[in-house]
C-alpha cells in the first residue's frame, strides 16, 4: 500500500468502523477501498504477540521475544542513548512480527512504591520519565512502528484502577503527572496516546476533552491517535466527543451504532468521526513502511544483557567487596540465583527467547569453587557461607507480589529472607545481596551487609549482566529514578493510597518522591540519584550561565579519579529559595551519562530551557517563570551535590488587574496605585493603624494590612478610628488601569 | 421590653435595616416600633467594650474586663465544668456592660501551630474543640448574653483569611473541621454563630447556601442568627440569599439598598429578608433578659487564677523537682517572670482589671531567698542559678509573634533564650523551665531540663497560678490539647501551609494533629493528652459495653496511688483497624477530668455515642457507622493507653444499587447477584480466569478480577480466551434489584 484513499469516499459507517476495534488486537479494515487492519499489543519491554489464531487459547499463550529490561531498571541508566537503541530493537521485533503499533512507553510516576505496576514505568522525576520515554518512542518508531504513550493519565495504581478519580491540584497534575507525557509528546511525537482507565477529578479519562483535546492537542500539539486503554471506551459517544480516536478491543457493534445515532440527533459532531477516521488511516499509512526484517535474536539477547548491566544499581559497596576476584570462591545463596525474577505480572509479561540465571553465569566467570543453595534448608545454606570467601545472597519479592491489576500492602522482603540474611551475615560478614523487585523494598539490613546490588527486574538477559556486575567484567553505572525509603510510614502518599469510594486524594500535592523526602528533611535508606561505581568522579569548575533566550547551560569537568573506565551520571537540578509558590528544594531538571578512561577528564554540558523553570500559576492557567534567583546544584545524586551556584532568572511578567478583593499588598506592590494608597493611608492613619490597642507591640503592622482586601479598607480603619472615603478606593482602582510612567 | 412587635408590622425598609449593623458594634434599632438596638463585641476570653464615644479613638481603648486564661491555656483544663464557669463570668461581665452577645467561643481546630490566631482555639481535635466549646457557649448564654460561635468554618490561618480558600475533602471537613461547631449547636445552641473570612473549596462562607443553610440549619437545626465576621459581607443579596442574617459592621446604607433592589427584582426572596429580620428580632429578645448586676471585680480575678491553675500543662517533672519546697532558694531568670505575656495580640486583647506576674507571687510563697535577673545580662543570670538551690527560667514567645493577622514562620524560641537556658542548665541541673507561648514551639532541651511547665497564655490571674503550681499550692492536672512535635517539619500542614494564590489544598486530609502522628508512628516531643501530676494514678477493671441503641459506655476504675490530691483526665479512643476507609489509628471520643483524693478511687464512665463512632461517607453524603470490631482505648495520654478494648458494633446498612461500573467485587458481595455471577464465571471460565500465561503463579485471581467493572467483563473474559453474554450481565444486575431471601 502505497498511499491511502481519501476518507471523503467512505461511507459515514465505514469512517465510524475505523474508530474501534475489528478484534482483541486489530483495527477495522475496510476491503471495499483497501484499508488493512493493523495489529496493535503489548507492550513496554517487549512484543507481546499473541499467537495466530490464539484468540480464545488465554491471552499469556505469545510468541518468543525478547524481554528486555523492565522500565523500572533500564531507567537508571539514565542513558535515552541506550534506551532508543532499546526502542529500535522493540520496533524491529514488533515489525518482523507484522504488529503495527507497540503499547508503550508507560511515563506515569511512581507516586507510591506499592503500585502494583511501577516496574513498567521510569522513575519519580516527571523529567527522568520524559526525556527517557521520549527515547523509547523515537527508538519504537525509527523502526517503522507505532508507539503508544500510556497510560494517560494520572494512572499511578491499580486499585479500583478503572474508576477512581484521581483527585490532584492544578499545578501537582501539571508539573508533576503530566509533565512527562508532555515532553514525550513534544520532543517525539508519538503515532499514539493511550488513554488510561481512571478518573482524573472527577471525569474519566477516556471522556475528558479537556485532557485529551485542550492539553494533548491544543497545547501540546499531539497529532497522532488517541486510543483507549483496552475496555476503557464504555460511552463511544462521549469519548469520541472528548477526543478518543480509537476505541479498543473490538467488535463493539453497539458502540458504532451509539455513534451513528449520536451523529444523527447532533450529540456528536460529523467532524469528530472524520477527524478520527482520518487520523487512524493516517497511524495505518505510518506503520505501513515498516520493514519486516528478520530479528537477529542473539544480537538482541545480548543488547539485553548490556542494557541489564547498565541497570543494576550499585547500593552500597564497603571496603570495595565488590568486584569479586575470579579466584574468590563464592556461596551463591537463595532461588532467585538460579530461577531469575525478571518481569512482572500481566499484560507486559513476555515469553522469552532465551532465559539466563545468574548462577550459570557466576559459575562461567569463576575460577574458584561456587557453590549454590536455594536457602530453604537454612543450616546449609548457612555453612556454604562460612566455608566461602563470599557469600551472595539473592533476595526479592514472590512472583505473586508484583503485578498489573493489583497493588502491594507493603514493601517488606519475605520475613524468611531476612531471617536467612541475618544467619548468612553471622556465618560471613562477607556478604553481597543481590534484590530482585520490581517495586522498592525496605532495606533494613543495609548498613549491616558490606555490599548490596539492587537488580531489579532485569529481562531474559538479567542473570549474565549481573555476573557481569559481581565479577567487574560491568563496571556498574546505573542510579537510582526513585527514593528507597527507610520505612512505608514515611513515603509520601501513605496515608491516602490507594483512597476509598472511587476517589484517591493526592493530598501530598507536588511533593513526589524525593521531592517530599528533601522537603521535609526525612532520612531515607537510599536517595534518588545514588548509585556506585568501582571507579570514583570528580567533579570541578561548575559553571551556569543565562543566555539572551533565557535558556541555561550548565557545565562542569568530570573526571575519572581511578583505576577503571566508568560512566557517571551527572544531576543538576533547581531550586528557588524565596519563591511565591511552594517548591521543592531540589528539582531535577537535566542530566547526563558521562562514559570515562580512567584519569579521562570531559566537560560535561546541560542546557536546562527556560521554559523548564517555570511552575504552573493557577491564577493566569498557563506557566509562568517567576524572578529571581535560583539555584543549581549539580550532583551525583539528589543528596550528593558536588556544586551549587546560583543565576538571576527574569521573570515573566504577570499583570493581574486589580479589584476590590485585591489585598492592600497587591496595591501596594502596583507602580501606580501603590503609591497614591501610601499617601491615603498616612493622612488618615496618622497613628499608624491605631494599633497601639489591640496589636502587640513590636509587630510589623505593613505586614498585618497587607492581607486585608482594598474593597474593605474602609471597615478596617474604622476599627481603627480611621476613615476611608469608597470613592478613594475606586480612584485608586482607576489609576491602576493606567500603566506605569 | 416584654415583648416585641409583629415583623408583619415592619415596612420591607425596616426589616432590611434590621440585617445590618448600625455602627461598628451595633445593630439597628427601629425606633418607630420600639425596636432597640443592641451591642455585640469582642471576645472569647473577656470583653473587649470599647469605651462610650471612643469610636473614633482606636479599637483598642477598652473598658477594664477580666482577662481570663485564653483557650489554647483554659482548653487544657479538658474540664467543661470548668470552662462553663468561665463562660457564665464572662455572660456577667458581658451583661453587667449592656452587652447583648459576645463574639466568641472560636472551636476552629488547630490545623498548623503557625496559626496567628491559635491561642483563640482550644485544640487540634474536634471532640475536644466541641464539648469545651458548648460549655463555654452554655456558660455566656446563662447570663442571658449570647454567644457567637466563631469562626463558621475552616478557618484554620491568618495568611491572605479574607481571601483563601480552604479546599477541603467532604470527610476532614465533616469529620475535622465542621463536627465542633456540629456539637456545640445541637448541645448548646448558640444565639449566633459568625461566618468566617475565607472561602471553602471556592465559596466565600458568608456566600455559602451550603454551609449555612443545608449544613448549619437544616441538617444541625440551628435556629439563631448567622452573623458576618466584620466586614465580611461584600455581596450583601448573596450573603442574605445564603443564609446569612446580620452583616457586621454598619451602617452600609449600599447594601441595604442592594437587597431592596435585589427583593424588587426576585434576586432575593422577599421571605429572606422577613426570616433574617425575625431572627435579628428573636435575638434582640432573647438578649433583652440579662440582667446587668454589677461585677465582683476580685472574685472574677480568683476564678482567672483558678483556671490558670488548672490550664498549666507539667510536661516533665524529673526526680519530683517540683513542687518546690518553701525554703527552696530560687533564681527567678527571664523577664516573663517579671512582665507576663498572657495573651495574644487582635480582637481578643483585653484591657485586664489587674495584672498578676509570676516574680510577685513567687515571692509570696516563698520562705528563702528568691533573685530576679530577667536575663539580658547572662553571667549575672547564670552566677544567680548557681547560687540558688534551683533556677526557674521563664522563657517564651515575643508579644509580637502572635496575633490575629499574620501567622509565624517557625516554632522557634528565640535563639537568645535557648543560649540563656543552655548556660543556666550548665551552672544549676536543677532548672525549671516554665513557657510562655500561645501557639506550640519546639523544644530541643526538652530532655535535659528536669522539669518544664508549658504555661501557654494564662490571663490576667497566670502569675499567681503559676506560683502556685511551682510551690504545690496546686497540683497540676492540664493535659495538652495538641502534639508538640519534634519539628516544625513534621507537622501535618507543612508542606501546604499557607497555600498560594488564594488557595490553600489540605492535603494532610483526616490527618490532623495526633492522628498524623499515630498514623505516620512519628516521635513526638510530647503528644497530644499528655500532662503530669504532683500525685500518680492507677487505672483498673476498663470495661465497655454497647446498649441496644448502639451507644457505648466505657468505664474504668481510676485511683489516686499518690499522696496528694489531684485530678485525672481520662481519655478514651476509637479505632477500627479493618475499615473500608482510612482512619486515624487512634481517635478521641470522650474524656472526663476526675478530683481524687490521696487513695481515693473512683468509677468514672463516660458514653460514646453511636453516632459519635460514624464516619462522612461520600456515597451516601452522609454519616454511616460502619460494621465491625472497634478498639477502645481507655487512656492517661494518645500515647499512653492503660487498657485497650475490643467491642463488635453493628454497622449501619448502605445497600448501594448495582450497575455496570460495579466492580465484581462488589457484584460477589451481593447476596443474590454473588452466587449467579460466581456459577457464571466458573462456566465460562473453566480455566479460573486463563491466567496461565500473563499473570505470576501464586497470585490471587479472585483479587485481580474484583476491580473490574461487571459491564466490563466481556472485554476481559475476551483476553483470557472465554466469552461473556451481555444478556447476562443484564440479567445479573436485574436479579440484585430484587431483595435477598
Amino acid at each position: 500500500m502505497t498511499s491511502l484513499p481519501d476518507p471523503a469516499e467512505f461511507t459515514l459507517e465505514e469512517k465510524v468502523s475505523l474508530t474501534s476495534g475489528a478484534s482483541f488486537w486489530y483495527t477495522e479494515a475496510i476491503e471495499r477501498v483497501g484499508i488493512p487492519s493493523i495489529m496493535l499489543t503489548d507492550g513496554p519491554h517487549g512484543v507481546r504477540k499473541q499467537r495466530a489464531g490464539a484468540d480464545h487459547l488465554g491471552i499469556g499463550d505469545s510468541e518468543p521475544a525478547t524481554c528486555f529490561p523492565p522500565a523500572v531498571a533500564l531507567g537508571c541508566s539514565w542513558d535515552p542513548v541506550l534506551v532508543e537503541r532499546i526502542g529500535a530493537a522493540l520496533g524491529a521485533e514488533a515489525a518482523a512480527r507484522d504488529v503495527a503499533v507497540l503499547l508503550g512507553p508507560g511515563v506515569n510516576i511512581k507516586r507510591t512504591p506499592l503500585c502494583g505496576r511501577t516496574f513498567e514505568y521510569f522513575s519519580e522525576d516527571p523529567v527522568v520519565s520524559g526525556v527517557l520515554g521520549a527515547a523509547m518512542v523515537a527508538g519504537i518508531q525509527s523502526r517503522g512502528v507505532g508507539a503508544s504513550l500510556k497510560h494517560f493519565a494520572a494512572n499511578n495504581q491499580e486499585t479500583d484502577r478503572m474508576r477512581v478519580s484521581a483527585d490532584i491540584d492544578p499545578r501537582p497534575l501539571r508539573e508533576i503527572y503530566l509533565r512527562a507525557f508532555a515532553h514525550v509528546v513534544r520532543e517525539a511525537r508519538p503515532w499514539t496516546v493511550m488513554c488510561s482507565y481512571n478518573r482524573i477529578n472527577g471525569v474519566y479519562t477516556a471522556q475528558d476533552r479537556w485532557l485529551l483535546t485542550t492539553v494533548l492537542r491544543e497545547q501540546w500539539g499531539f497529532d497522532g491517535v488517541v486510543v483507549s486503554d483496552w475496555g476503557a471506551a464504555d460511552d463511544r459517544p462521549a469519548s469520541l466527543a472528548a477526543g478518543l480516536d480509537l476505541a479498543m478491543p473490538g467488535p463493539t457493534r453497539a458502540g458504532d451504532a451509539a455513534i451513528l445515532a449520536a451523529v444523527e440527533t447532533g450529540t456528536v459532531d460529523a467532524q469528530r468521526v472524520d477527524e478520527a477516521a482520518a487520523r487512524v488511516l493516517q497511524l495505518i499509512e505510518r506503520t505501513d513502511r515498516r520493514s519486516a526484517e528478520p530479528v537477529d535474536t542473539d544480537a538482541h539477547h545480548a543488547l539485553a544483557r548490556e542494557a541489564a548491566g547498565r541497570s543494576i544499581v550499585l547500593l552500597r559497596n564497603d571496603g570495595d567487596l565488590l568486584p569479586l576476584r575470579p579466584d574468590t570462591s563464592v556461596a551463591v545463596i537463595g532461588a532467585f540465583a538460579a530461577e531469575p525474577r525478571y518481569q512482572g505480572g500481566g499484560s507486559s509479561r513476555i515469553n522469552p527467547t532465551r532465559l539466563d540465571n545468574a548462577l550459570d553465569e557466576i559459575r562461567r566467570l569463576a575460577n574458584a569453587t561456587v557453590t549454590y543453595h536455594p536457602g530453604d534448608p537454612r543450616d546449609d545454606a548457612v555453612a556454604a557461607a562460612a566455608a566461602a570467601d563470599v557469600a551472595v545472597v539473592f533476595l526479592g519479592l514472590p512472583e505473586a507480589a508484583e503485578s498489573e491489576g493489583y497493588d502491594r500492602d507493603d514493601i517488606d522482603l519475605p520475613a524468611e529472607q531476612l531471617a536467612l540474611l541475618d544467619a548468612v551475615l553471622a556465618a560471613n560478614p562477607r556478604t553481597v545481596v543481590v534484590l530482585s523487585n520490581g517495586g522498592v523494598v525496605a532495606l533494613p539490613f543495609a548498613e549491616e551487609v558490606p555490599a548490596l546490588l539492587e537488580g531489579w527486574l532485569l529481562g531474559q538477559a538479567g542473570g549474565g549482566a549481573l555476573a557481569d556486575v559481581l565479577f567487574g567484567v560491568v563496571n556498574p553505572s546505573a542510579k537510582l529514578t526513585e527514593t528507597i525509603p527507610l520505612r512505608l510510614q514515611d513515603t509520601p502518599a501513605y496515608l491516602d493510597f490507594p483512597g476509598e469510594h472511587g476517589h484517591v486524594r493526592y493530598g501530598e500535592g507536588l511533593f513526589v518522591g524525593y521531592r517530599w523526602y528533601d522537603a521535609r528533611d526525612l532520612d531515607v535508606a537510599f536517595p534518588f540519584g545514588h548509585g556506585l561505581s568501582y571507579t570514583t568522579f570528580d567533579y570541578r569548575d561548575a559553571s551556569a550561565i543565562v543566555d539572551d533566550a533565557g535558556d541555561l547551560t550548565v557545565e562542569v569537568s568530570v573526571t575519572n579519579t581511578g583505576a577503571v573506565a566508568g560512566r557517571e551520571i551527572v544531576q543538576v537540578y533547581t531550586g528557588l529559595r524565596d519563591s511565591a509558590v511552594a517548591r521543592a528544594p531540589r528539582e531535577c531538571k537535566a542530566f547526563a551519562s558521562v562514559p570515562l578512561e580512567p584519569g579521562e577528564t570531559r566537560r560535561v554540558r546541560v542546557t536546562i530551557r527556560r521554559e523548564d523553570l517555570a511552575y504552573w500559576d493557577i491564577r493566569v492557567d498557563g506557566w509562568v517563570v517567576e524572578n529571581g534567583t535560583y539555584t543549581v546544584d549539580v550532583a551525583a545524586s539528589s543528596r550528593d551535590v558536588r556544586a551549587s551556584l546560583r543565576v538571576d532568572v527574569a521573570g515573566d511578567d504577570v499583570s493581574l488587574p486589580l479589584t476590590r478583593m485585591s489585598s492592600i499588598g497587591e496595591v501596594m506592590a502596583h507602580p501606580v496605585a501603590g503609591p497614591a494608597l501610601a499617601g491615603a493611608m498616612a493622612s488618615a492613619m496618622p497613628d499608624g493603624g491605631g494599633s497601639a490597642g489591640i496589636m502587640p507591640e513590636g509587630v510589623d503592622i505593613a505586614r498585618m494590612l497587607e492581607g486585608i482586601p482594598i474593597g474593605r479598607a474602609g471597615v478596617f480603619a474604622a476599627a481603627a478610628g480611621a476613615e476611608v472615603d469608597p470613592a478613594m478606593i475606586d480612584a485608586l482602582l482607576g489609576t491602576a488601569e493606567r500603566p506605569a510612567d
